[in-house]
């Protein structure tokens, strides 16, 4: 069985994420404490067996303690905290995160460190169309990707340090990218799908279609329950990426548009013919 | 437990809803017989216990026997089929069909018949993303619906035959809607969700993303493995009414892509609040 070093671990932000990150851990032996702003939510995750200890203000003692800290909160606050409260992280420490956007959080949030702490960036590719620390399961991480973000600044040790970290959690298949590949990957595959799925549901006043709707119309829209404070964020994180791949997406929609006005049937089956046979490799 | 009325019944066309329609009324005691132009099928149909009859070619003795048909093939093909051979079909006979438009095949097709033939539209909105007798299975039906598109020359005897069908083939409801409706109801809920998936499917070059791929993008490709030349000929046969809802779609996202432009959180959240509460409605 793998073990991680760091054994006392931190958990800043208890949601879906952060108490999915915390039920592995706790289960997998690890001391596991927690600091989220929502006394209540403590007080589930203590109920619940999710955590050893936890605070809903920012707990020096505790934070002096940890060996590894992961953050659980939106990128923005995410930013906010390290700014104000990093000196208080031990010498030694390593963190992580769960942010779904890493170009304008990794550099940022490295810079601000103080030496002896090193922020190593990851993102769980998992989630659940409900939130909070009442719907966390560490099962949605079981066929899911684990992606790690390292930058120049970051040590071979810290990286496989954050590997070890998404295979121990149980997810698939734990990746390595650049804060900006990554990003280009999130836009096009993420975020982009979920632009389209809110597009979808929100261009016409569907209720009434309930009774007809299919497995099409259900599969496409799945996604269109969303956390809007946490995904408009990501969307303006992401700006030049995402608009870009909605871009690319939109003028290959009006391509089909107009195939389809011009009567242009040959040109619609080379496109389904192109859609079959790359949809196919996803299947493999 | 429900008995259909017209128990000798031909099948035009074994494809995979032919076939799965033979496979279920055989299973249920109807006799069943079935006229499609590859031998390959018919035999692999009588292997397989699927009909009790069967012939690639147009035989006058099984058409005249038939006291049912149900026509399996493509809207262009069943029109022609129509207007060479229901000449042969007995007097007091009901047709129905399969397909998936119904403004532009229904009143031809009735204006066609000779009289003491009536046909009764239906679209079994069922489906899977392989086709042909092989993948033929009357399990897609279980969770789906089956729609009757009666005209003001349908009597409601024949509506409560197909109504009837519908119900023994194993649907989950069975609805009545106007052609003109349904073609509206299936342009957006399936043939929109298609043109989406094909496009969002050929956009972007993404073999070298499949390893990142997440559910949400599975789900939005699922159906992007199309049936090429039945998928372009649905889509040519409703075009206005797709058209339509394309540009519904399109502009809708056009809004949400401007709003990211501009930083207008306030904006995306409402829409994604939107998206939510709609969504939600087709979860109950």
């Amino acid at each position: 069985m793998e073990w991680i070093s760091k054994s006392n671990i931190l958990i800043v932000g208890l949601g879906l994420m952060g108490g999915s990150y915390a039920h592995a851990l706790k289960r997998l032996g690890y001391h596991v404490m927690a600091i989220d702003n929502n006394q209540e939510t403590i007080d589930y995750a203590l109920k619940n067996n999710l955590i050893d200890r936890g605070y809903s203000y920012v707990n020096e003692d505790c934070i002096k303690n940890a060996d590894a800290v992961i953050f659980g909160l939106y990128p923005t606050t995410f930013k906010e905290w390290i700014k104000e409260h990093q000196h208080l992280i031990k010498d030694g420490a390593l963190i992580t995160d769960v942010t779904g956007i890493k170009s304008c959080i990794v550099y940022d949030v490295q810079k601000m460190l103080k030496p002896g702490v090193e922020f190593i960036a990851s993102h769980p590719m998992a989630g659940r169309e409900v939130y909070g620390v009442q719907n966390s399961d560490d099962r949605i991480f079981r066929d899911a990707n684990f992606i790690v973000t390292p930058t120049e600044k970051n040590t071979p040790e810290a990286v496989d340090w954050c590997k070890s970290l998404g295979r121990i959690l149980g997810f698939r298949k734990i990746s390595v990218l650049s804060p900006e590949k990554h990003d280009e990957m999130i836009g096009f595959l993420s975020q982009l799908t979920h632009c389209i799925a809110v597009s979808l549901m929100t261009c016409n006043e569907s209720e009434h279609l309930a009774d007809y709707t299919g497995d099409s119309f259900r599969d496409l829209t799945r996604i269109a329950r969303i956390n809007e404070n946490m995904w408009s964020e990501l969307f303006v994180l992401n700006k030049e990426v995402l608009l870009e791949q909605m871009d690319k997406f939109a003028d290959e929609f009006k391509v089909i548009r107009d195939m389809l006005s011009n009567n242009d049937i040959e040109g619609l089956k080379s496109k389904m013919r192109l859609s079959t046979k790359r949809r196919a490799y996803f299947d493999k």
